[in-house]
């Protein structure tokens, strides 16, 4: 990759120039909810070029059907009305949508597209909102009609390929239409608020960094829990499950972030080097090790907020004999001097306690506890990042009770991004989306990234496949299978559950 | 001293036996500003067990009189009229002092106490409020009169003696009536609570004590400033200075609970254990090297809040010659494996342009900074220990600037003990009276201490008694003298001014 080209994470976004953006799957759920909300705001905020916003989607609309249904999802944005001002801009971003019907073996539809784009406008964006299996076909449906210039990105989405073979190919083919800089592989989690901070705070500050390894740390949770079940993406969860969905791609990148070595300056192939080489490191599990470090759980029927809710098998669009998990927990080990020892224990799972996202760095206990109130075991610190739902860093930390005595208690610091004047926190997407308009690949996972990611998994899926084992059930509404809690407790911890 | 007896800063004061209380200098400036408001407020919290409060003075008063002194006095702290249990429990309170005249040249007056006495009542405390050149008249007086028990105790005020020869004399004086574990060498300062929260700091949460060293510290700066000139203690000041009466107790006290070695319990003997290695390991500054780590400052006429104050050689009371530092910083560094290569940069001094009292730790810088717009030297931690005028912890980190980019930006968090629920923060002399009461006397100094921290600073003193070079002039309201400033810009750093 050219380093001219290498902008990195610092780009400030004053200088963005126009573009056309064309969504495939631009009527789909993530079109509705992220990305339409993300460039919206983009707009509002004076940080979208100008161009066009093409939507494609197979069904037969209008322009003026989908900008009633923009403006529909947009509703709780519409600004109020009597800054006649704001109204005007936000029914000039709504026009600049244009929808393109658009069948992928058609090459007559590509033409249509073609079409309707600026051909003086080399800047193009296409955003993959489909399933991975349609990327090679979209691209080849590009490259007949002439869509594709050298200046072209195309963005990615998760999970690409269901294992190392399908990522392969489904790498190979783009890479026959794209160039590997021009590739933009997604992983929203990285776009958020508290990840970006997570680098910061790591390497702005010379006392979490002296911190940062073995002989401090005794352990990290990575946890992202989600309190709804499939809801309607059952039909494509059913054939994917919790490692492929979350484990594979969110949970890895997260551990990658956090574990890597500090690289030698914030441009996308400096950090991205660093991650690859934290998944090249990761402690192979395959055979017996399959058993003790990874759990695979799929929920039973329970209750979410009070309500009672069915079993997986029980939802619809899913086989009853499906042997998909829902959960899943990993005892991950990194083999390399920094990490010797600290087990990250990962997991994810629907229908948990509660929706959250957390990164929780527990550091080592007092070697020996002066305070005779307190044992040395309650006396560890804790770093925690939270990614959802409220954003933000908390140090906890031990302090002594005022007054008399020397009595010690547990408090705890934080950093909020909330809390900063600005107000809002912008959504990953946002974040993520000015990137590859800006050309800014750092929060972007590289070929070698998603590979290796896959190579370490595939022993893992394997196992499930062949054993055609069912996951271990757990109540929904709980924190997950029991063994998830024996995987910490056979090490003497637990997990931290917010 | 019997281990048994060394109960340690961990009691809880509920079990306190009765005792009678003596202080000498009854009616003096220490007595009605500090140890009668902090009696009160122990005697309010319920934490002031029975028995007499003995006021001595030469003045011929009535209890009467006194009486209506000590209501005057703490006015401000007179319950509200309406709750009358509570105006009960105030006159109760200053019901329970009682007025003793005495000479310490009259044996008489003496007996005259000792027949005030309760003599059933064998849990006796001697506070000794005075000069120290007055310690031995009043253990003779004492002890002719056989008013000490074997369980009595005696507090001592700083500066106890003027150098380290006068200081062994007094320690060897008071050392014929007291046992060492009966004497309490009293430091005010050790008695905040920041000070005590520190100890927990270090000692309750493993990441700070794993920073606390020459690895990951750069340098620590402690100053007390104040913005008072020498007011009514010019007579006794102008005798003193700044070396005695602040950088030989107070200074270097701080110093010792900063960079001790974590005791193996929190007992007064292991704790005083590690803040004499402390005192024994201080680089001895003498010869050429006082001019380079020592600045004697005396203030000018300036301006303090605005208004005009005079230089020091124009207050009341003070020599038109005098060459008596009212400022002075010094430049300390330990000789040990933990401190190599970190200086401490102490400075105490009156009419400064604020009232503050803070330990700064400063961390080292990060080694290499990958956010071209913030160099390595702005991206170093800071924690910072304030001690007055508002007590508080705060640790400065920098984190990313919400939005678009990756800006850094300081920020800082707090735990300040205001903050707490239960509302006012206990006075240092409240917290060290409930300690002697206890018999607790880890926030004491032993006589070694005492010893150690004049030894350091004798060869100081008598450089500036042979030269009787004048200080350095500063100007009333300023931060000192320039040289307290090039003290550190010949190290490449500069003081914190909060």
């Amino acid at each position: 990759m050219n380093k001219e080209e290498d902008i990195g994470l610092l780009t400030s976004n004053s200088n963005a120039s126009p573009f056309d953006l064309v969504i495939f799957g631009g009527l789909g759920d993530l079109s509705q909810r992220k990305l339409i909300p993300a460039l919206y705001h983009l707009d509002h905020d004076g940080r979208l070029a100008s161009g066009n916003l093409f939507l494609v989607g197979r069904r037969p609309l209008s322009d003026q059907d989908v900008h009633k249904k923009i403006k529909l999802l947009l509703q709780d944005n519409i600004p109020d009305q009597e800054s006649s001002d704001s109204l005007i801009d936000f029914e000039r971003f709504i026009a600049r949508f244009r929808y393109v019907q658009l069948d992928l073996n058609e090459e007559k539809d590509f033409l249509r597209l073609s079409a309707a784009m600026d051909c003086q406008q080399a800047h193009r964006i296409f955003y993959f909102a489909t399933g991975s299996s349609l990327y090679k076909a979209i691209c080849i449906g590009l490259k007949r009609a002439k869509i594709i210039t050298t200046e072209s990105k195309v963005v990615l989405e998760k999970p690409i390929g269901h294992d190392y073979q399908s990522a392969a190919s489904i790498n190979q083919a783009v890479a026959e239409y794209f160039e590997e800089k021009q590739i933009y592989r997604i992983d929203h989690y990285l776009g958020k608020e508290t990840v970006q901070n997570l680098l910061a705070l790591r390497f702005a500050n010379s006392i979490f960094e002296s911190l940062w390894s073995h002989k401090y740390i005794d352990h990290i949770q990575i946890s992202i829990a989600e309190s709804l079940g499939v809801e309607k993406r059952a039909g494509f969860y059913d054939k994917v499950g919790a490692m492929r969905d979350m484990l594979q791609n969110h949970l890895l990148q997260l551990l990658c972030i956090t574990a890597m070595e500090p690289p030698s300056q914030l441009t996308a192939d400096a950090v991205r080097d660093e991650k690859v080489k934290v998944l090249r490191a990761l402690k192979p599990i395959s055979g017996d090790l399959i058993n003790e470090h990874i759990v695979r759980g799929q929920y039973d029927a329970g209750l979410t907020d009070g309500i009672p809710v069915p079993r997986y098998l029980d939802e619809e669009n899913v086989a009853k004999s499906s042997v998909t998990e829902t959960f899943t927990a990993a005892k991950v080990e990194i083999e390399n001097w920094r990490w010797a020892g600290v087990p990250f224990y990962l997991r994810t799972g629907k229908r948990l306690a509660q929706r959250s996202c957390e990164i929780i760095v527990q550091f080592k206990e007092v070697p020996h506890s002066i305070f005779p109130s307190q044992k040395k075991e309650t006396l560890a610190n804790q770093l925690v990042f939270r990614l959802q739902p409220d954003e933000g860093i908390r140090l906890y930390l031990n302090e002594k009770r005022l007054g008399p005595g020397m009595q010690i208690q547990s408090t705890n610091l934080s950093l909020n991004p909330d809390a900063q004047s600005s107000g809002r926190v912008p959504e990953a997407y946002e974040r993520l989306l000015a990137d590859v308009i800006l050309g800014n690949a750092t929060l972007f996972l590289r070929d070698d990234e998603l590979l290796e990611a896959w190579r370490w998994l595939d022993p893992i899926l394997q196992d499930s496949t062949t054993s055609k084992e069912a996951p271990e059930n757990y109540v929904a509404g709980s924190w997950g299978p029991v063994s998830a809690i024996l995987l910490l407790q056979k090490d003497g911890r637990h997990w931290y559950n917010s």
